[in-house]
């Protein structure tokens, strides 16, 4: 069961007019940066990350740079300590100027993590969510990088909260019966305009979604309006959420912010910079109790440590796309039980990853059980796309982590 | 005066043994990712960023597709409001998901700024400090991209610390005739034994510098003994510090800096991770008065801004090569004058563009004359070489910003 071959795919699919447009990204072209990973057996595992189209192709070559470090390796022997293997790569002596962990390397060692996941998982013959939940405490932080956190979380801490959790663990599987619920990204896209915005919630109301979230950061009269509309075709019962992605500066988020609290959203996301931290603690503090939502553009852990330090996230939303793939993501949520915030990822992956990762969150971590993202402009591209029923994600059956494209 | 071609050339130098190795770069190859910029008069600007070798083709690729926007724009249109073309390339609705605002389409963006300023200071005729020195305000304000620090630093803001140092500016002119002091980097590379420092700081010395880094970072006992090692050769008036180049975890760096403090350094530079905005607050408040230095693997003006408003940085490193070039590093060095922040930039450079850097933070910013990085290794492949006397830069008198190799 050795890698004898890895390799890195350009993909590239244009979206309908208007989908996936938001204040900063008016153009985009939803394009993975695939890594390939094959077995001597032939077997072989696909990782994912997210770009919006031009340097995909910059993401591919980093994986071509970084991944060949594991040939040879057996995929067991290596996914036994992952960690080690992940601060080796997030380290490498030259690449790492490039970051450090962030960018088009930290971009490349999610897709090269995300497919040895993929592999291992396959190679077991279970979906990822069932693998994840097979593992014993001390198995899933041989996963985990946990360096530059021992401040907040050792090796040991880790162990604790994972631990802590297994006595209850049986009371929450119901939800792999039951499915994750979602919420409705594609509803409310930028350039949407209020007609569209209607006809797609009438719709999605109708397949069962209950959360719809708004693309905002445009003139304020124009996202007044927008909110407005949305609330009144959703109704006064249904959850809404904003999403500025990083358009306002710290003046604008605040006048922003208490006029869209008028509409009573779930939260504001990426009100501002990604960077930004006192900017978020500022904002938070001026609008509580309205939440602020974040984490599509914080590359690692550290920076995901120092936002929930600052006490200014109400929900967080990292991405194993963003993030160096599914052991740093599930470092993430770690971080975030012990600060007490919930997860609710971005889907980067178009929720193909995600759903199994919540399931793990939910059950393993005791993470309450909020809501997944669903995007659902890809799904035809997957051989298995996420099946929602209901407004919920149902629980994957097939083996690996659903990341295969056709 | 328009530009007609703009192109990537990767130049690699393998370096003699044990030079530019640190903590965490172990096996560095100062590289170059240079653009080159060419006017329909033939005139060509070279604007680079240092990488440490494997990789430095991504920083190439990132050049290429980010900088054919700027083809067929006539220099001097270009640079009387490039702030605004940095936020337009910065902001690339596709190229920034990678980012946003780091990593290697943050160094491509500072390899291009670079080559504009090149270009514009050679198609004036004057070296680039005497550009910098001869706009007003206003024309300095309009370089930059203030974008994200409206906060803490608006346009009049900035337009009005550069007009309070305008009564003085003579008094700090001397300078340009002393030339700028120099501290040397290149005794004290993490792998050079005892015997090797003695003989390089030796040899320093009676070159004239009178301030030396040493690299630190390993073993406590290690570090130590390699500090009173450099306390002992260099005498006990010479000034000192200690880089540890992001190697400790804050447990680590609050050790390690105690005991590090006895040899009296200037600063520790560096010491855990680059993103851990909290982890150097802690730290700082520890070890006061003991300061800390950093900044060279600070990507952008929000987190300088951060980092300045956690109160914790003693002496600020930005770098032009790591920064989106001269403009934003402009843009941090005024950010640290609000904050009352020394800038001792980090030379990813070799000093070639920051000697005019720091003459232009010196006389029109109304900074501190403190003194510059040296790091010679690469002074042989420099059309101009950086020209120290006594310790200390002597100013260039070329046109352009003395970036050209051979």
């Amino acid at each position: 069961m050795n890698i004898t071959k890895i390799s890195a795919e350009d993909r590239r699919f244009k979206l309908e007019a208007g989908a996936g447009s938001d204040a900063v990204h008016s153009d985009p072209v939803y394009s993975f940066a695939v890594t390939r990973i094959v077995l001597d057996s032939g077997l072989a595992g696909t990782g994912l990350v997210l770009t919006m189209g031009r340097g995909n192709d910059l993401v591919c070559g980093a994986i071509e740079l970084l991944g060949q470090q594991l040939k040879g390796r057996d995929i067991e022997e290596l996914m036994a300590n992952f960690g080690v293997t992940f601060r080796k790569l997030a380290d490498d002596v030259q690449l790492r100027w490039l970051g450090p962990h962030k960018g088009v390397v930290h971009l490349a060692l999610a897709s090269i993590t995300n497919a040895c996941f993929d592999l291992w998982t396959k190679s077991r013959g279970v979906p990822l969510w069932k693998l994840l939940l097979s593992l014993s405490p001390a198995e899933v932080v041989q996963l985990l990088d946990l360096s530059y956190l021992e401040d907040v979380l050792n090796h040991s801490e880790a162990l604790q909260l994972l631990t802590a959790e297994l006595p209850s663990r049986v009371s929450r599987e119901g939800v792999l019966t039951t499915g994750y619920p979602g919420y409705d990204t594609s509803v409310g896209w930028y350039q949407y305009d209020a007609a569209q915005i209607e006809d797609k919630v009438k719709r999605s109301l109708d397949e069962g979604f209950g959360a719809f979230k708004l693309k905002v950061g445009g003139p304020l009269d124009h996202d007044l309006a927008r909110a407005q509309g949305l609330r009144k075709v959703a109704g006064e019962k249904v959850t809404i959420m904003f999403d500025a992605n990083q358009q306002w500066n710290l003046p604008q988020a605040l006048v922003a912010c208490k006029e869209l609290g008028a509409f009573r959203p779930l939260w504001i996301e990426e009100p501002t910079h990604p960077d930004d931290i006192f900017a978020h603690q500022t904002l938070a503090k001026a609008i509580a109790p309205l939440a602020l939502a974040l984490g599509e553009h914080v590359p690692n852990r550290v920076i995901f440590k120092n936002y929930l330090q600052s006490g200014c996230v109400g929900f967080l939303q990292p991405d194993c796309t963003r993030l160096g793939g599914i052991s740093e993501f599930i470092t993430v949520s770690l971080l975030a039980k012990k600060f007490g915030v919930p997860v609710i990822p971005h889907v980067g992956d178009m929720g193909q990853i995600h759903q199994h990762l919540v399931l793990f969150n939910r059950i393993a971590i005791g993470h309450p059980e909020e809501f997944l993202e669903y995007i659902p402009h890809l799904s035809s591209h997957f051989v298995h796309p996420v099946d929602l029923r209901d407004g919920r994600y149902q629980t994957p059956q097939e083996a690996g982590s659903s990341t295969d494209l056709l």
